[in-house]
């Protein structure tokens, strides 16, 4: 078989998951192995490459047909040179990382950040499939995103472009603090957190709420609370959703994307969320930027981030 | 001569302005003759091909030398297609202008809307020279918008991206209606006839204010005002480059560009503007999406358009 392959790495804070596809984006073959993380950068380093190596070897494909080897992580990354300055879970502090495995694989190596890379996935060959220009939000422990233009990553100046969870969207009033220094950011309201945050806070006022009998309040309890009628559930749900819609009627002006994907753990809610941030968006942004433009659920799931690791290669 | 150059039409109500640039966007000569806009679209298009070749002619290029001929409209565009739907200031519907002029010049034609195209000659060969993200604003009657990403405009899915003007920022309870539908743009506070709207409201309630004095005031009085310590026009312009500085904070966490460039009427308050912008956008962005970011002010002024145009053709 002379059809080319690339592989696409994971890298996680427990495990690194490789995976191979085609060039046209369908996942053939995954492998996960542990990150090693206590090991040093030098074993995890070690550990990828083999898993690569591993993966191929297992396959029907050779060594030979594979393209390029790309790689999604969590840190703070000089993007070009695929150098990492810091990354918190995986305890790496300046490790060229391109250069370590290129020498090791002999192959094209590509790094970038982990939303970029799950935001490229759906974009190459999941939800945005056959779109140009598309925008991504993962709604997780924090708000990740990922913007796609002309079917490519846009990394920005200083690769922080797609940091939707950032983007101050609570009037001050009514904003609190997020990690990152500011108040308002879309985090502080959209993501898992903050339903959790507002459906303890609920529940502290003494909101009449099922939620005052659940212990260690989840994301899924308040969605799920919500779902059965449960009122202040629904408002909490109905805020994440909001300024969700309100984030995306500013993208829609800036750039006027064909298509917004949202995935993560809240993005399970399903069209009951879905609705609500569509309502929102429709109410928000002008009618020429939200006319044609879809709002629509992740499809990859975990395998976003091995897939648009391997995007990197043929969209770059 | 063999040296390729490219020609920028830049269309007006009134006239239509040609230049010449060098493939490194120097404006080496310019041309401006009436629209004539009373006698139809075809008339239009006439002139608009015969003030390209007159250009060329009276120059010491060749008309073989010429690499393309872009152009720059302010309408409701099919960018791809070159088609205008409608042009309300030139009275044009459903002219297929690309198609027409390629007929006509013989060239490769493309065209685009007059923000993309003012923002792409500040990028190419103005205040965004060399630097490959940058967001451009106009600030005029409205606010116009460029995005501008690896050189080259973004036009989003309906050719609505970089519409800065119709971004929601100012919150419900102070937002007034925008000519878009929509309420609380950026455009109803941040162009010139935002502002001065939000004098003549502050004359009507009595406020102490120098402008009470002034007949039919425009911005530049409002700016004036506002330098010579007149407390009620300082709020104004500081409410003006607030709002600003908060969109640019948005588009910052969702683009992460290197710099953004401010031009058109309202720009030229200078400095005295541009400081308060940046003051804003430094206490509302996350640290990393504005470090090294610089909010600059354009510098190609009415060339712009004719520049940008012309830098379609090398920049698609």
């Amino acid at each position: 078989m002379s059809e080319k392959i690339v592989v696409g790495v994971d890298i996680g804070g427990t495990s690194i998951k490789v995976g191979i596809c085609n060039i046209e984006g369908a996942l053939l073959q995954t492998y996960e192995g542990p990150t090693e993380v206590e090991k040093g950068s030098d074993i995890v380093c070690e550990n990828i490459a083999a898993y690569a190596r591993l993966i191929v070897d297992q396959s029907p494909y050779e060594w030979d047909q594979v393209e390029g080897v790309g790689i999604g992580i969590a840190g703070f990354l000089d993007i070009p040179r695929g150098y990492v300055h810091k990354s918190v879970n995986l305890f790496f502090e300046n490790v060229p990382l391109k250069d370590i495995l290129e020498a090791k694989l002999n192959k094209k190596v590509l790094v970038n950040n982990d939303a970029n890379v799950a935001a490229l996935g759906e974009a190459w060959a999941g939800a945005g499939r056959g779109i140009s220009d598309c925008v991504c939000y993962t709604l997780g422990t924090g708000v990740g995103g990922g913007v796609i233009i002309s079917g490519k990553i846009v990394e920005g100046f200083r690769g922080m472009a797609g940091e939707l969870g950032h983007m101050t969207i609570v009037p001050d009033l009514e904003a609190i603090q997020c990690n990152c220094g500011n108040k308002g950011c879309l985090e502080t309201v959209s993501s898992a957190t903050g339903i959790i945050r507002m459906a303890n806070d609920a529940v502290e006022r003494g909101d009449r709420t099922s939620l005052s009998f659940v212990e260690n309040i989840t994301a899924k309890d308040v969605i799920d609370a919500a779902k059965a009628g449960d009122e202040a559930a629904a408002r909490i749900v109905n805020r994440a959703a909001f300024y969700l819609g309100k984030s995306m009627a500013a993208v829609a002006v800036v750039l006027n994307p064909q298509r917004f994907i949202i995935g993560g753990g809240v993005s399970k809610a399903g069209e009951f969320l879905f609705e609500q941030i569509r309502e929102v968006f429709r109410k928000t942004a002008p009618d020429m930027a939200q006319e044609g433009v879809e709002i629509v659920p992740a499809i990859l799931g975990n395998d976003a981030g091995v897939v648009g690791a391997a995007g990197l290669i043929i969209r770059s």
